[in-house]
């Protein structure tokens, strides 16, 4: 789900061309660590992030634009969203960065890649931390896209849903669209630590169209009760203080989405999730996209703490490292954001971030019965409801 | 490309069923080793590979109806053909795993799971070899499928060529198709031995379409121009006994082929490929697929031998392993043989082992100028001519 990313809000910004923590460091050599290839050469590296990565036009000289939107049955749109979304999630990107340099208590920073897009306006923000003491790879985008798509890559990007049917594109006409988002995949050393992924999106496209998007989820190797707790209890928490049908409704479509259909089981214990979400004010979905970005820490952090020094084995090392292998398989054949980013010609490195340092495939590796491997993977297999409210809450199919 | 999995032929069959070296071994537990996941029921593995994977109607019995065929521009096809089909590839697998046991040198015979599709007919023979001396995984696999796939699985199986055109088949009508195939992927531990992958497939739909199809291709970390030029002159010989044209059209068909699109390079330096091929015979096919099938060891068996025992350090072997990550990343995204097995519901562990045990995502790791590494990559991102002999050939775009 990396590959969507974008830009630092105006008062977070002041001054920071000159004294960003981030500025890429300049490496002189060492086999292999030049700079990124560049397949696209629409991605034009910069030295360090600009104040906005939106077009001129989207930024506040335009706030005062009217309101758009002309599908029924969604709501308009402020034409200040742009410049609102993309300040939260840089808002957001420092935030979460800081507290993983703290929880990684290597002395290690996040290295920064920026680019911008040529003339067309858009470009992102890479962070990654690599070798780590706690963190593998950690990767922490935002990117802004203007940009074209066909309607396969809408299609891709939106589910089959009825914001697309509803905007009518013909079969061969060109989509524009503008599209900002935070992504994130962190994946620890130590195989009790969970890998953790989120991704908060907004896309727009002409016709008024729009719609937001995102989900946090937890890739544990090994299944601790008490983490699937906190971390679920966390995001229900956040998701109630909005609507308190989001959790149950939300939770069931990550267990969906995140599904290795040709395995039959999830690549973890799932989260919450949503899609081409529209059915309300702009600005309330905002909120709490917003709140859900605000509190990826709090789901997470606390459990890597109580795991990152606990001792394992080089067998279950092993284990980690097949399930990052289904985490591949995932990333490669199903998911959206990554499909999308590949098709509209997303920088690589910044997509494919998302993929651990190293993964595993055993030939026709299955665990024994009664082992914590295989309780982990009868989880994937059949979602549990970790916070006992799924039956009251009477979950509908949020996918349908 | 692997996936495609058919049978031993009869003559080579007798008594096989009590005797064979590769009877699959009844592992006792031992963490993560006991049997394939069965997302796919329709699976039911079989204690010794039976005589035939081909329904009972294909067998000899029905050698002398007529021929079918029907379409423009198509020859017609000897209902013996599948038969025939099936008889060559086992005997290929049984020849080649002879030849990768004794090259590997470690004592180890491949492990061989044998499964049939319940009545419909069909089945497959997976041979692995994990964790030898010189191979850390290699798959050589047949297969034989009785099925229907969508029509775009059928796009996906056969490129957009006259053949899928000519057949008429409605958007949504599922198209009934027999396919056997052979398929391998060899990965050897040392990062101077290059990886190879063949696969030869012989495809019928009804309607009288039917095509065969195929390749063979190297996979290096590290460039060495002899083991180039004695790989593309062997495949070069093989193919010039049959038509002169053929090496120069599938060798840049091959490079058209294993493109990492969003790379802009090639998982290796190629080889032959080719697909859709019923422009001729189908005996004449058929003896060429044959003749490519026997030689795949003598392609490929020497460079092994030369390289196995080569010395390496730790930054070769990591290089071998983000190269391993680009054949992953190939695989799982682009091959039309993993997502025609992926969408037809055939045996994970199957397809699966086309991928290598491990392999690692480096962010942002490029080699410097001048480096081995760079040679390497500089030959997937601009094919090379080992033989010296496009330019008199005069090369036409293959895949056109």
């Amino acid at each position: 789900m990396l590959g969507f990313v974008s830009p630092l809000p105006p008062h977070l910004a002041r001054g920071r061309r000159s004294r960003s923590p981030y500025a890429p460091r300049f490496r002189p050599g060492g086999a292999m660590h030049l700079r990124a290839s560049n397949a696209f050469s629409s991605h034009q590296p910069v030295h360090s992030a600009p104040e906005t990565l939106l077009r001129q036009s989207d930024t506040s000289a335009h706030v005062h634009s009217k309101p758009v939107g002309a599908i029924d049955g969604v709501p308009p749109v402020d034409p200040a969203m742009r410049a609102r979304f993309e300040a939260m999630i840089r808002a957001g990107q420092n935030d979460i960065c800081a507290a993983l340099e703290q929880l990684d208590g290597s002395g290690k920073r996040f290295r920064e890649d920026a680019w911008v897009r040529g003339s067309d306006g858009g470009g992102g923000i890479s962070r990654v931390l690599q070798d780590g003491d706690v963190f593998e790879k950690a990767g922490v985008n935002v990117s802004v896209v203007y940009g074209t798509m066909p309607p396969e890559a809408l299609r891709a990007a939106t589910a089959d849903s009825a914001v697309a049917r509803n905007a009518g594109y013909a079969p061969d006409e060109r989509v524009p669209f503008f599209a900002a988002g935070i992504s994130s995949v962190l994946h620890p050393w130590n195989p009790h630590a969970p890998t953790m992924h989120f991704n908060y999106r907004y896309f727009e496209t002409d016709r008024g169209m729009w719609w937001m998007g995102g989900g946090t989820d937890l890739t544990p190797a090994y299944l601790y009760e008490e983490d699937a707790r906190h971390f679920h209890g966390t995001l229900k928490q956040v998701c109630d203080r909005h609507d308190p049908a989001f959790y149950p409704r939300f939770k069931k479509w990550c267990d969906d989405y995140f599904l290795i259909r040709h395995r039959g089981e999830r690549r973890g214990i799932g989260g919450v999730f949503f899609d081409d979400l529209c059915d309300r004010e702009p600005a309330r979905i905002f909120q709490f996209s917003r709140d859900m970005v605000q509190h990826v820490t709090e789901a997470y952090c606390p459990i890597v703490a109580r795991r990152k020094h606990m001792a394992y084995t080089e067998a279950q090392k092993r284990w980690q490292q097949v399930r990052r292998g289904r985490y591949v398989e995932f990333n490669l054949v199903y998911d959206r954001g990554t499909v999308f980013g590949l098709k509209t010609g997303g920088r690589i490195e910044s997509i494919l971030v998302s993929l651990p340092l190293t993964a595993r495939w055993e030939y026709d590796s299955v665990p024994q019965l009664g082992t914590p491997e295989a309780d982990l993977l009868d989880a994937c297999k059949h979602p549990r409801d970790w916070l006992g409210c799924e039956e009251k809450a009477g979950v509908a199919d949020a996918t349908a």
